[in-house]
């Protein structure tokens, strides 16, 4: 051993004592230079058994087992928190009453005083998988309970967790595992309900792992998700700050809605708050009360005459019985009556005086921050926004909920082919960066998600797309013969999932550039194309996911502008500040929006998006 | 000249062609090595002046200056969009009756040909100062109007964008540029009409520049801030990641509000949106019709009477005018009153049945993502996460507006002292950042703004800082006999802007952390101290900003936790999800929030967050 200090050196962090597993467990991969080393070591159990030891011999007048408890018993017990420590003072008792005793006493007075102190159960060693987050594998942690005594019903459980002292040691048996914990002192137990945690059972499905947002991140793959996420996040930002683009945070709340295609959300501090002072403020008789309440009470009341009925026993208590259901029915009438008053589909907003809100007038969450960057955009050249972007779209998807994230590009001084390239660099450089940084994780994934991910991010990281226009993709899908689509194909209609699917998975089997859409499909502010029916749009659709990335050159020409703000039947008023940057030194620029969630869902092989989001928001789902 | 192409290959961006007027001078600063190169350099024209020369002499056969014109005329005309190009035809004119006349016809014949062509206007020197948000600096352009045709009113207005193809010089004039682009061929020109550009008079203070959001960009300073903004956010990122802590984007719409001190912002879909169509259904008289347009008819309406009684001349007409003043009248008391009539505070709760909401429940914008990041702390270790958070607050403030940025910070297996220790090295690396990586923004704002940011961004990267209770602070501040505040300070009041102040700018004179703070005054998560009077709080205070950071070590024992919710009339149904967190493995954790928009305050010298934010939020204001 070479130094009882914690090895803190060598951990990546630096506001914590304790080193990560992953440190260990790479650090061991290398060399062996970790074994010996006295580190701190946190984590939550993944697995763990138990095995049971001799039962021990009756202690002798110097116990060497005893002996050693006591020169490993935690020293701070204070650091003990969460654990009933009542048996790790066992060998304390043990040392009072040798104390009182002395060692003249007599054999029989010291086994009577021994009988008074609770008996240890059979010393056992406990076998924990650790698992920090730090990395897929968990590192094994070797407690003997006769050594640092701690009920196995507290430590053993999955979810409890450990915070250990103990020095890095060869595995005592062999196996796939490098390097082990053999625990000296525990700093802190977090125990588990083992009956009630909702990960006790193993494999969850990822769709039951939904309803544990707040926990779902301690299975193997959520974690996983979680930091092949984080690190598609410092990519984009890498990404773009490298490449000279400065960010720019867009609002949140907005008074615009640029995409027109999508229902928004609205902010407001109208619709006060419930609280329950107010709801007990004149209330009728049917305030107050649910209808399941009072239909319960019925059906019990309905019960009750029913047994008078039958009894024919008492003719007032029948009759006090009918009376007292007769009411319950007219209160059930009531409270209907009261719930169907409510407004239940909406407030009218011409009920509503906007002028009144926050904001004095109505506002909404941003569905996308193009517009607001370009006027950075036509300022500063090259701009990037990354953030919350917001659709009150009820219909369930894999691909969209609520609240998504967006990575928004804008630049100056360029058109559509510029954008195209950017979008495209910017792609393969997320998919580069996840094979270089992440190589842990997508062996995780490989093993247990989807064993071509490796594969086809390799491919999209270096090989050429295809670029085609929207005509051309028409003509394409309507040659298809082998594949009925349900929407029929013709020029100007969208193309739907069914027809990017069938371009970019089964036709040219690697993202497809899709370019000059028709106007009609796209927002007002995408810039007109000299055929005057088709705008300088873009998607880009990459196998198994769909469009990632929508763009588009913008229109820089004030009077064309203005007429496509009216061709939308969009309010003039609303976007005189937009209009304001073709009026003051216009500039030809064009950009992009990257949906972020679906790049996660690229990366890890997933197929839906609630299982990659942190808290996914949809329709009638928000719970925390 | 080395080479006739634009020398791209230098500059940082890779999706346009344009090289950024920083890359030229930095390049310039270092060596010459582009004089002589041709470049595409693109920007908005900051100042300008026109040198006008001697008047042309009348053509000559072959006009040397019209051979060089038509040389140095634009190829391909179709990128000149925005341009009246018809003076740069002139050659071209002069082409064709060269051709028509031939060299062997009679002078008179060419001069009458030529009589038939617009004279162009004397020929000038254009010296445009261009800046396109690289860098402070901006980059001196010289266009002779007899080699590049371009009318001075649409070249030389602030504000005007340019895009030009031209060769890298030394300056022909003796000044402080160190090079200057002598243009070949203007690629795009959009013109501004200077009497409207907001910008056309020089050195807007800022809080006019506020009306303009879209358009501030373009000056100096907010160039600048955005600049600066960029850098720390991208130090924000490197820091975390460097430090092994995983970006976790948590949810800005919630259910939940953990501060429990903010109004908050209602996220619905109930208010629907006002469209035309449904204001036309059914309208009545008074519908559709606002009070100020009733009222400026009666104006009118009530002089006309006026006019009539007095001219006595038609009484039929005046008794007509008298009725339809009466109407008018009339009409304005129903606007009135429908006015009155709109719920013009709030809609009452209990009129709305929030079941029929999107999320079939109340919800909100979120005000703190902390307790979100804990649960990802509890099973990841290390987590951060950065991102706008809300409140309707409808005080006017210069340190605080509705939408703000947030970076968050959580750790499992911390206490306090480390959550103080991160966030301090967090601070100190912010501005450790902007020293190494914003020294141009620096010189721009120790010169224009205040010449102390540097030194004390020195000064806060390199000292050490003051850690006093909050029990400390009280004694400290009712020692004060120089100062009287405005509250009286006694233990168990917070601490005010104008204490915090007191203790940071005069006291210590450098930034102080106060912890230990007394439970009412903090949120109900924050962990109790064993005193049971204070919590684990803690507060960053920095001179001339105030609260820079605000953390904690967050409750990790579930009694407690489950007490103080009560006791802060929280609704235990809303925290089950945050209380499971310490029934499945509860963890010793510590974090911090870091406000975002203080930092940039801070590390720019200004004193209002609604000069270094994109695009404010404040009660009242949201106009794009």
């Amino acid at each position: 051993m070479e130094s009882q200090e914690p090895n803190v050196t060598k951990s990546p962090l630096m506001h914590s004592n304790r080193v990560l597993v992953k440190t260990v467990l790479e650090g061991s991969d290398v060399e062996t230079g970790f074994v010996g080393t006295t580190v701190v070591v946190g984590g939550w159990v993944k697995s763990s058994k138990e095995v049971k030891k001799e039962p021990v011999p009756p202690p002798s007048p110097s116990p060497p087992m005893a002996a050693d408890a006591r020169r490993a018993a935690p020293s701070g017990t204070k650091d003990v928190s969460c654990v009933e420590i009542l048996q790790s003072q066992i060998p304390f008792f043990r040392t009072i009453i040798r104390v009182l005793g002395g060692s003249a006493s007599s054999p029989a007075v010291r086994q009577k005083l021994e009988s008074l102190i609770p008996k240890p159960p059979p010393p056992s060693t406990f076998f924990l998988e650790i698992n920090d987050g730090s990395c897929v594998s968990s590192l094994k942690v070797v407690i003997d309970s006769a050594i640092v005594p701690v009920p196995a019903g507290q430590i053993l459980p999955t979810g409890t967790c450990v915070l250990a002292q103990g020095v890095l040691e060869k595995p005592s048996a062999h196996g796939k595992q490098i390097i082990e914990l053999k625990v000296e002192k525990i700093l802190h137990v977090g125990t588990v309900e083992q009956d009630k945690y909702p990960l006790s059972r193993k494999r969850l499905p990822l769709d039951s792992l939904r309803d544990y947002p707040h926990i779902r991140p301690r299975t193997t793959t959520v974690a996983s998700v979680t930091r092949i996420r984080s690190a598609l996040d410092f990519a984009t930002h890498t990404f773009f700050q490298n490449h000279g683009f400065l960010h720019v945070q867009v609002p949140i709340i907005t008074t615009t809605d640029p995409e027109g295609f999508s229902e928004k959300f609205q902010v407001t501090t109208l619709l006060g708050e419930t609280s329950k002072k107010e709801a007990s403020i004149g209330v009728s008789d049917s305030d107050g009360v649910s209808l399941e309440t009072v239909k319960a009470a019925i059906k019990e009341k309905s019960s009750l005459v029913e047994q008078l009925k039958r009894s024919d026993s008492n003719r007032e208590a029948l009759a006090a019985a009918i009376q007292d259901l007769r009411k319950s029915n007219e209160l059930a009438q009531q409270v209907e009556t009261r719930e169907k008053s409510k407004p239940v589909t909406a407030v009218k907003p011409d009920l509503v005086n906007f002028n009144a809100d926050f904001f004095g007038r109505q506002s909404y969450l941003t569905v996308s921050g193009r517009i607001h960057l370009e006027s950075y955009a036509c300022a500063l050249g090259h701009v990037y926004s990354f953030g919350p972007r917001f659709q009150a779209d009820k219909r369930v998807s894999a691909k969209h909920v609520a609240e998504m994230w967006t990575a928004e590009a804008e630049m100056a001084f360029t058109q559509l082919e510029d954008a195209m390239k950017c979008a495209e660099d910017y792609f393969k450089f997320l998919c580069r960066w996840i094979l270089d940084n992440c190589s842990d994780d997508m062996k995780f994934i490989s093993k247990r998600i989807d064993k071509t991910v490796a594969d086809r991010l390799e491919y999209m990281a270096s090989s050429s797309y295809e670029k085609i226009s929207y005509r051309e993709a028409v003509e394409i899908l309507r040659k298809v013969i082998d594949k009925a689509f349900d929407t029929q194909l013709q020029w100007g209609v969208p193309l739907t999932d069914e027809h990017l699917s069938y371009l970019a998975d089964d036709h040219y089997r690697r993202p497809v550039i899709i370019y000059d859409y028709p106007k009609a499909v796209k927002p007002f502010y995408v810039r007109l194309n000299d055929d005057r029916k088709t705008v300088a749009a873009f998607e880009m659709v990459v196998p198994q996911i769909g469009t990632v990335v929508t763009g588009s050159q913008n229109e820089e020409r004030f009077d064309i502008l203005n007429t496509r703000i009216k061709e939308f039947d969009l309010s003039k008023d609303q976007y005189e500040w937009y209009l304001d940057l073709r009026r003051y030194g216009t500039v030809k620029h064009s950009g992009f929006s990257l949906g972020f969630d679906l790049m996660v869902l690229l990366a890890t092989g997933l197929t839906d998006v609630r299982d990659v989001i942190p808290f996914t928001r949809s329709h009638g789902k928000a719970n925390n």
